[in-house]
């Protein structure tokens, strides 16, 4: 039997993209998967389903905030909330398209993740970004140029409209086959599932 | 030092009330905290803090049904999504808060929302209230009767505004202190934290 594929839409804009990516790599190693990580743009996602972003609403913002906290506590990983809040993620997330596919893309989004979730960078800025990718072994200037181009919109374009079509309303989204787990918070039902432990 | 106590906001309405309260006597024994189970009206907070009903999003509420099919799975408990849908919870709420002080609240909120989500039974129908409460040996006609009066909706919506008050946008809303986790899925962070297992 092969072994299962997680597709992985995540947007560098979302913390709980960037939570979900601290973790998957060991999830799918304790349970023979394999993840393929997919960008894709939040704020597309919102706009074609008619969901809103949760800090539209007061006191959903304000929690999330204590909440993002406690997760980093939880996972034992770095997060300092960005000053730049909320961020456009559109070249961070062409960009990662522009390094797929291959090692690369994965590489980038952690990389662009924790540039802005735990080191506070600016990753609206393409020369930060240029220098997120020299920094993997990546050629900074050549994805910046190839984010601009066609094909790389195109590509994220695909990835978002595919994620909305089967079933996406938030980020990050993750895919078993056309069984949809959306948040951080799923990933021990899908692991679940995937290691054969849920109750008929 | 003496034990902590978890409050515990939830609506009969409520999917992952439902799902929460299957799980929160064991999860508050394994870190020797106490429960305070408050019923509140999760439609009253919706309306004073502008947030909505996932379901009034297409394609949560899609993903809402096959969520907490996985969620019942993953607990081993019943769940088999109601015929009626949503309901009105006022009166089972009202009830609820008749039933209270002592065991017989809990006692009562677990039948109610056990009646709704597990059996498809019709929590708006009074003579269904009352025979839930007489199976558990409370005065179901009484408790019925009390509902309608003052001091009964007045706890209630006290409830309901402390809630809000304290930063409730949501149900299940728990609270350890002035600590609130939002959802059934955040169970584990609250466990974390009262077990002293979150890092600094």
């Amino acid at each position: 039997m092969n072994a299962p594929t997680i597709e992985f839409f995540w947007d560098a804009a979302s913390p709980y993209s960037y939570l979900a990516a601290t973790q998957i790599d060991a999830l799918a190693g304790r349970v023979g998967a394999a993840v393929r990580w997919r960008p894709f743009l939040l704020g597309k996602v919102f706009e074609a389903c008619g969901n809103r972003m949760p800090a539209a609403v007061p006191a959903k913002g304000k929690y999330l905030f204590q909440d993002l906290q406690l997760w980093s506590r939880f996972y034992g990983v770095p997060l300092r909330f960005p000053k730049k809040f909320p961020t456009n993620s559109l070249l961070a997330q062409r960009v990662a398209c522009a390094a797929e596919p291959g090692p690369s893309g994965p590489q980038l989004a952690r990389a662009v993740m924790r540039a802005y979730w735990a080191d506070g960078q600016d990753i609206e800025d393409a020369a930060i970004l240029a220098r997120l990718c020299d920094g993997l072994g990546l050629p900074g200037a050549g994805l910046i140029e190839a984010a601009g181009q066609q094909p790389v919109k195109d590509l994220l374009r695909a990835n978002t409209e595919e994620a909305v079509r089967r079933g996406a309303f938030g980020a990050p989204s993750f895919f078993v086959g056309e069984r949809m787990f959306w948040g951080n918070d799923r990933l021990p039902l899908m692991e679940a599932m995937l290691a054969g432990r849920l109750a008929a």
